[in-house]
């Protein structure tokens, strides 16, 4: 007990999960250690939807899209005829999670991030953020991170570590807010994105959100996007679905440097939720954790290795 | 003379261009300062082609391209039908520079781009750099950096700026050597993309460079791929051509902190080359120097300004 004061992981309990994580930092960013890796090499990349917050009832950026819709239809009544909007604003979930890539999820999607500059939609985001609440625990959405997992971003950035959140949830959406809620600054943030349009505005620079190229980064898609926005591969890798199977795989497998795979388990139903295989939500978990044992991926088993969920109010 | 060990920038001459570099990284990183950015958002744009090394006679990755044209022919004879494969090794630079984003050159660009790993073209650009030396300078290219533009980045990274290359070369070809040769991480590499594929082969992860969704970080393009990689808008900026010109507007005009932007001049055919509206290469530069006294932009004159262009060997 005399060393709580410097555990890194006080909301871990003591176990396997918690001694493989802190040996594994400390044997690679100790200088002399056979197993060091130089810190520009020390590259984490972490899943935001499920890994760092919650993913139910729906994604959090899901629940922005639709109260940005009910905002929407006050003023356009005709967007009601839509059978995406209509499926959103009933909570027909199944509706919108339907295809590889959630394509009707997309589409409302489009209707309430492409169109307005890359300001307003920021502001928009901020509104949101100051005013809406999470149907289950009643706190703002930005206030339910894991306090578990905001300890292991900080002691990997203590540990000299570059942390990437690595997400599926748009670019733009995140990087309002990361920094402030995870202190990443919004450059680490590999998200899904679009291409934006530049232009002089009245003589003032703006840039416009569009859904050109529209660029999903999930599956496979988070390799690409880590080798576009980094250009190097992670050492280290979180995540908590299927999603972030190829993720994982690019990380540990045939990776010159040691490296790490984690996989947030949710197997909490009376603090959070339970699932994996059956979600009602994103967040499938099934090949990733079929291949954890084979790879050497830890498995946090959320029940039984946090003792703290969320950070209290 | 007794300041000479402290001096920052000792390759650029007194005068008003190397006070004013001096003066403004100086009142923007003093905390106390009324133009005091804190440094999360100190984040520095820096042209590659024309702005930290020789665009002439042509681009270096074009001539990385070409020499790698000549290595496929002697495998595949019938490339030489093709007529930019023809007009890339007569050396004809009109029909390969035609178009507004140079369309002939992305083609041969292609046929030396795309289609390998990335791990493969990684060692293709490593064993280029290894061997080519530049036809007038007889040196290899990356030893052809400006030395003045070395020591700003160098005093941008001291006084807590973030220093990006924002780039229309290829962002994989930059990031094989912009840590060796610029101090610069891969993942501070702004340059054109396309969309790499994903997958395990014989059950190791592999990246395979492709053309689809090429992004051309140019004119335009540069403020929205600075958008796209980094989130905020940078405070400095260097380029030399109009393609900097959207990314010298985007940093300067109605940025809500203290902003700078810099032209490099290439006004030295003796040391380097003389150029501006008319270019043998690329680097065609008229629309962001006239604009340049009305927004407050540095315009640097190479011969005047740097007392030494490139480093000694």
């Amino acid at each position: 007990m005399t060393s709580t004061a410097a555990d890194p992981l006080p909301s871990w309990r003591e176990g396997p999960a918690k001694a493989a994580i802190l040996a594994f930092v400390a044997k690679v960013s100790q200088e002399g250690s056979a197993d060091f890796i130089p810190p520009a090499e020390r590259i984490a990349v972490v899943d935001n939807d499920g890994t760092l917050w919650p993913e139910h009832p729906v994604p959090f950026q899901a629940a922005f899209a639709i109260d940005e819709l009910q905002r929407k239809l006050l003023n356009e009544p005709s967007l009601a005829n839509d059978p995406m909007v209509r499926a959103a604003l009933a909570g027909d979930l199944a509706t919108l999670m339907a295809g590889e890539h959630f394509e009707g999820l997309l589409r409302v999607v489009a209707l309430t991030h492409a169109g307005m500059t890359h300001q307003a939609f920021r502001q928009a985001v901020e509104a949101w953020l100051a005013t809406a609440t999470h149907p289950r625990f009643g706190r703002p959405y930005d206030a339910l991170t894991y306090q578990p997992m905001q300890e292991l971003l900080r002691h990997l950035v203590a540990s000299g570590f570059k942390t990437y959140i690595v997400s599926g949830g748009g670019a733009d959406f995140m990087r309002v807010w990361v920094e402030r809620v995870y202190g990443i600054p919004p450059e680490q943030v590999v998200g899904s994105t679009a291409r934006t349009t530049f232009e002089l505005r009245e003589g003032v620079p703006v840039l416009t959100k569009t859904l050109d190229y529209l660029f999903v980064n999930d599956h496979a898609g988070k390799p690409v996007g880590i080798h576009q926005c980094i250009g190097r591969r992670p050492v280290f890798c979180c995540g908590n679905s299927d999603g972030d199977h190829a993720m994982l795989q690019y990380t540990t497998i045939a990776n010159p440097h040691p490296s790490f795979g984690l996989i947030v388990h949710h197997t909490d139903g009376a603090r959070e939720y339970a699932y994996d295989a059956v979600s009602k939500s994103t967040g499938k978990l099934v090949h990733a954790l079929k291949e954890a044992p084979e790879r050497g991926w830890l498995v946090v088993d959320m029940a039984t290795d946090w003792s703290v969920v969320f950070a209290p109010d």
